[in-house]
């Protein structure tokens, strides 16, 4: 079913709302694979750094990531902080999935039927927003990501870009929340058939899951192929070397060196430590595994061997969501633009895309 | 659809059928996930060795291994061999996927729906008729599957068993054809955004799947969750070690001791190797990775591995195929039965289930 855009229900409201003044806007979306959230953030005047708290007008979820869904989170946002599309200066969108230019260009096209033309959209990877809103806004840099999944994603401040993991289980994403929960489960199986040393972890995960024997995580594991099921099991695990498990322990270690290695590829390819590998660069820091654990800190010792090859590498833990990354950035492009006016058609710009 | 299996039409050549003499028959099954095979085995007097070639009657195949199909593929082999039902002295059905007393009691409820109560019927594991081929009907030693899966598998002659690894990739099978393959893909990932070494794996693994970029496998391997399209990539990996890569090198040792650890766990656990760790005990190896490669030869590795903490190991490759073990478990449960009767009742026999 096509939806009419322009005219369906989704913007009623535009014709019992006015502008407010002539204040512009920018929205800023988070599209994950499970919910989506959109930010409405007025024009503020550049400063450095930038206000705290971020002047941020009004905030919408929804429950999925369907492009009717993003098309109504968009509308809530306007509708919640009295702007409609008029005041509509940019919209920058992030979302999960976007590996190609062909993915991008349909969502591009898809957002050009519900926005004026001098609107500004910008599409970009979900990885791209979490860097940014550890950046506040300024693509450069590196993230990591690690929760179900994990991926390393840098930029440089001339528009290269590198990534490293990222390719999900079956690619050996060794450093997730999946990878770190899927060895654990693994090494129950080998202490249970004698392949693998005695081990914590088979009581603790039993307990939790309700099963009374390895043997049923096998069919377990088999019931419900959900990636995130299994990763939530981290905890446990981070429990368990916590509680002195050696294989726990080893476990998260693996994770730690995984992680830092996908960090360090990336870094290395775009030389973001500079010619002497002293020089500094952010290090944005998202996802479950990443979050401070108690005593066996996954993100710190991430960091720890990093610095190690880097010693400028600046960890920084966002203190805003992806979804204010994304209007950051959605104003940075903004603020670019207008300085790069004359070296960019505004055609181009309309289309300015980050590929992972 | 519940059939009628005594009066189905599936036994209606039963009619035009006599029985030649009092010719009594083995039927036995090898039920694996994409095909059946039942073979039509005359009862001959016992001698070591046994006849060689055996004197098999008659072999049927069906694509799948539906109850419907199992039925069947057992009617045509008794067609075939100019037999009916009232010759059956017993049925040794042999399937993946029977891991518990719930699996093999429907099997067995439903083979006594089709079988005359004086038959005897034996439920068991693929794994057991794959021994079985190997040892010519002996349940003792131990047996290496690795194909797309693997798995080892032991059995004392005292009926103890163990098994150790077969839990499938999320549970980390590190030395199948899966877990060979899917670390091939790993590694060129890694090669490709600088976390490993370069491989020719990647040239070589592209060309065959018909790719130009290492970023097009996430696509690739998402697009189908069959292992065993995965599984199908380890001649690639092979070619590779042969020709001197590194890192094919390494991933097919890692294969080989993961194989070899699955073996040691079971030989250990079930002591099959006697008190001083020196005792001879048959090794039965079965599955494509394990089958003689060129230069590289996984299985002949395997041995070596083994052989260092076992050295009495006596690696087999069955001259036989699974069925035809099924068929001569059958027979040797029958053997053991006659002499054992009365230790057993008919009706413990009749429900004779090996358990993994």
């Amino acid at each position: 079913m096509k939806k009419r855009y322009r005219n369906g229900e989704t913007w009623d409201f535009e014709h019992e709302i006015g502008v407010l003044g002539d204040r512009e806007v920018i929205l800023g979306l988070d599209g994950g694979t499970t919910s989506t959230i959109c930010i409405c953030m007025p024009i503020f005047p550049f400063s450095d750094p930038f206000p705290d708290p971020l002047p941020v007008l009004s905030r919408a979820v929804a429950e999925t990531a369907a492009r009717e869904t993003l098309e109504q989170v968009m509308a809530d946002a306007l509708l919640k902080s009295g702007s409609n599309r008029s005041a509509v200066r940019a919209v920058c969108l992030s979302v999960s999935g976007v590996n190609h230019s062909t993915d991008e260009l349909g969502i591009l096209n898809w957002l050009r039927e519900i926005f004026p033309t001098h609107v500004k959209l910008y599409v970009q990877n979900d990885a791209v927003a979490a860097l940014a809103s550890g950046t506040m806004g300024k693509l450069h840099g590196c993230v990591l990501i690690a929760g179900t999944g994990s991926i390393a994603f840098g930029f440089t401040e001339d528009g290269r870009q590198a990534r490293a993991a990222g390719a999900g289980p079956v690619l050996g994403d060794r450093g997730s929340g999946y990878g770190i929960a899927a060895q654990a489960l693994t090494a129950i199986i080998r202490a249970y058939d004698g392949r693998g040393p005695v081990t914590i972890l088979s009581s603790n995960i039993l307990q939790i899951l309700g099963l009374s024997s390895p043997d049923e995580l096998i069919g377990w594991t088999y019931a419900d192929p959900s990636w995130a099921r299994i990763a939530a099991l981290v905890p446990v695990v981070v429990a368990c070397a916590e509680a002195g498990d050696r294989v726990a322990h080893e476990i998260l270690q693996d994770s730690v060196e995984e992680l830092a290695l996908s960090v360090k590829a990336v870094v290395q390819r775009l030389g973001l430590c500079g010619e002497d590998g002293k020089g500094s660069f952010p290090l944005v820091m998202v996802g479950g595994v990443l979050e401070a654990n108690n005593k066996w800190d996954i993100g710190k010792e991430v960091v720890n061997h990093i610095s190690k090859s880097y010693p400028g590498v600046l960890p920084i833990r966002p203190k805003v969501e992806p979804a204010v990354g994304a209007a950051l950035l959605g104003w940075n492009f903004l603020l670019k633009e207008s300085h790069m006016e004359p070296c960019k058609t505004s055609e181009e710009w309309n289309c300015t895309v980050a590929r992972p």
